[in-house]
This record gives structure tokens, C-alpha cells and sequence, in this order.
């Protein structure tokens, strides 16, 4: 099995490297990942300037290709240009932070996945909920299993599987939960401050508004101890509000 | 009716600034729009550098306030700081270029309008099918049309509107569709150049795969000179994957 690894953190995060040490122990592993942090870029690609790529070592050995560019760049760069095939699987993290409830929308660990699941190569992004993660160990394990999982059972086209793990020990954590996405949202606000030249700037802040208060969703099973595995797919219609709308008369 | 308009060609194209005048006819419209171009950078979000804002005026009148950040940063700080309440609506466009099929989740458009949806703010993204648009009198009538017909009937908490209008004069327009996002996709590739300095860098280019032959979706609608209007969610869980996963076993 050819395993495609990339991230948002960058390719020289712990959460990256532990990640494709594990997965060395079902498949082969390529790692294309962005040269720098590309936190909360969501799908961005670059189009406007040229990306340039070059060949990573991690303490002397080989380890990667660093991109000058987003998560979803590197998934078309590693793909087109540097495997020249398409991969089994594509596995995007180990991120530092929660990809849960509307934080998918945002993240460029999940947009990593769902650029593979638009070429059809089945995916997996892989978060801890914590901006400090100590242990990688589990959440490496959960994304190897459910990796064996996915070759075993496939995806349907454009999905892709969006993972979380609660920065816990491995014993502490209940079980493993199917869940959909959740409606926890940012409450933003951005933090007003002056630069040394007298000018206004901001900073982005908030609170998340904890929307999620019965079973079912990632950011309810995350809260209550459990890894919360969520399939998502890129089309993103409506189908609900499209039968609603079917009696608008819209070309009047 | 407050109306929030923004867009990710920057707040000096001329597409933003036919749709503000034409909103003008309907209600109080508020400009908050990126500084510079933004094509493509989806659902980016700034949040390790500040955002600075200026007030930017067009032919020495006020326009509104330019952003030095993304299309969502915008919806955020328009709402949040400029407005400092929830408008009854925001528009993001007119854009240059196609924003159907795949194009819906790349595009900065797109994703002003979706986070306006998920602060429960009605929203509509407007797009026109080429990249040198000479007539936008059309596209902003269109999406004054919208704007009244939401207004009337409501859109449910979280959906925004995406509409696409053909580059086209108005009489060769047959007519608006419903439809739902299209299965067209890039072929990526990328061209491979060496700088001044002998070193090897890539510019993102591609074609369309053309995945949507039959009616009914966004991009069949545009090709035969329909406009498209989709509704979109920002809910990506897949229902019919989560349904067939039950029986996946996860926690083994």
C-alpha cells in the first residue's frame, strides 16, 4: 500500500513525523508537506505565484518533500508531480488541535484530505485536541487502524474519513464513535491594539459557542472521552433547502 | 434591508463595484471587501499575522473598507467591527470567473458567503463564467433578484445561495436553474520552469475534466447558457457514507 502523508503543521512538526513512522509499518510511505505552518488556510491553492519543492532531511536522513505552499497544494504536487500515480490512501496530520465542528471548515488538515478525496484516492485527517500535544502514540495507532480499515473496506468516491482524538492517555479514553459534524461555532472577536507608529491593528480571537449538547456529533463525543471518526464529502449541496426551493419560482 | 457586500477579486474591482450600486436600489449596502486579490484561497482565515483595515474611497468618494486579509476575514470584521450587528443579508462578488463544480471549494467567493451562513446570516455568491467579464448589468440584476426573493422567502440557518451566470448578452441567457453543485474537476498540472538562478519552480495550471452531462447540475446549466443558482451548506458530513460505516466496526 502507497500512503500519501502531508499536514498543516508543516514538515517538520513532531505530529507529522510520528505519524509516518506508524504508517511505515503497513505500507509505503511518501511525505509531501507544507516547508511552513499553513494552520486555518482551508483549501487555498496557489495559483498567483509559482510553488517551488524541495527534498527534507530530518537529523541527516531523507524524510520528505517540503512544499512552499498550502496542504491542498502539496496533495496535487505529491500526486502529479512527485509520485506520478495516484496513492492508496492519503493521510493528512497528526494535527495540533481539534477539526471538529465548524473548525473543518478552516482547517488546512482536512483540506490535505479532501484534495485527495476529489482525485478520488481515499483519505484520512488525523487531529488531537490540544495546540500542545505531548503523546502521539494513540492517535498514530487510531490512524493506522482505521488506514487497514479504509484499504479493507474502501470509501465511496470523494469521501474522506475526518478523525479526532482527546488529548488523553490511551486508558483514559471510552471507545471510538461514529459521529457527523457538529454545530459548534467561533464566537469572533478581534483584539484591537496599536502598532509602535500609532496605527490600529487586529488580532483574530474568539470563543467557541459549544452548540453540540447531545450524542451524535465530533465535538460531543470529544468532550465526553471518545475519538470521534466523521465521513465528509465535497459536495457541499444543499439538498434539503433545494427541495424547498423547487416552489421559489426563481426565474421570476 | 442592510446588505454586507464583499468578494475575493479585491475591493477595486469593477465586479464588486456594479454589485454594490445596484444593491443600493434595495437597501443599505455596506462595503468590507480584501484589499488585494484573493482568488482561490477557499476558507483561509488570518490568524498568525494582524488584520489592518482602511477606509477606501473610489474616485474620492467612500466605498467601504478594504482588508488586508481573506474573503471570510472580511465577513468576519464586517460584521463583528464595522457593523457591529448582523446585517439582514450579505452578497460576495461579482466574481471573475466560474465558481461551479469543484471550483466551489477553491473559491474565496464562495467561502465570504459561507461564512456569513455560518453566523446565520442569509448570504449569496455571484460569479461570472470568464475570467474578462466586460458586461456585469446582468449578473447584478440577477442577484438583486435574489436578494428580494431571499429576503421574502427565507434561506434555512446555514445555507447560502451560489449562483453562476453565463458571460453571455442578456437575451442569449435561456433562463435560471436550479441545480446542484456539479462532479467537474481539474486534471492538475503543474508546468515546470527554472528561475534566473537555475532552479526549478511550478506554476499551477490544468484543465477541466467535464464530469456533467446530464441536467441538473451547476456547471450543465452554465454550459447551456443557464444561469445556475445552488444552495450550498456548510455541513460537509457525508449521510450516506455514515450510513454504511455502522457497520464498519470502528472501535476494533
Amino acid at each position: 500500500m502507497k500512503i500519501l502523508v502531508s499536514n498543516d503543521d508543516g514538515i517538520d512538526s513532531r505530529g507529522i513525523f510520528e505519524l509516518s513512522q506508524k504508517l511505515k509499518e503497513i505500507g509505503e510511505v511518501i511525505v509531501v508537506a507544507p516547508r511552513t505552518e499553513q494552520s486555518a488556510v482551508g483549501h487555498a491553492i496557489t495559483m498567483k505565484i509559482p510553488v517551488r519543492v524541495t527534498e527534507y532531511y530530518r537529523n541527516g536522513e531523507f524524510f520528505g518533500y517540503a512544499v512552499d505552499g498550502t496542504p491542498a497544494d502539496c496533495i496535487k504536487m505529491g500526486i502529479k508531480n512527485i509520485m506520478g500515480e495516484l496513492p492508496d490512501l492519503v493521510v493528512s496530520g497528526i494535527n495540533n488541535g481539534s477539526n471538529a465542528a465548524i473548525n473543518i471548515i478552516y482547517s488546512g488538515t482536512v483540506s490535505a484530505a479532501r484534495e485527495a478525496a476529489i482525485m478520488d484516492v481515499p483519505a484520512i485527517a488525523v487531529s488531537v485536541t490540544s495546540h500542545t500535544v505531548t503523546e502521539f502514540d494513540y492517535a498514530a495507532e487510531i490512524a493506522k487502524n482505521l488506514a487497514l480499515k479504509v484499504a479493507e473496506n474502501g470509501l465511496r468516491a470523494g469521501t474522506l474519513l475526518n478523525v479526532n482524538i482527546p488529548d488523553l492517555p490511551k486508558d483514559k479514553i471510552k471507545g471510538v464513535l461514529l459521529t457527523r459534524q457538529g454545530l459548534s461555532k467561533w464566537d469572533d472577536k478581534f483584539e484591537e491594539r496599536k502598532d509602535p507608529y500609532g496605527k490600529k491593528y487586529y488580532w483574530l480571537t474568539g470563543s467557541l459557542i459549544d452548540n453540540d449538547l447531545e450524542l451524535g456529533t465530533d465535538h460531543y463525543a470529544l468532550k465526553n472521552d471518545y475519538v470521534s471518526v466523521t465521513p465528509i464529502h465535497f459536495d457541499l449541496t444543499d439538498y434539503e433547502m433545494f427541495g424547498k426551493m423547487k416552489d421559489w419560482n426563481i426565474s421570476g
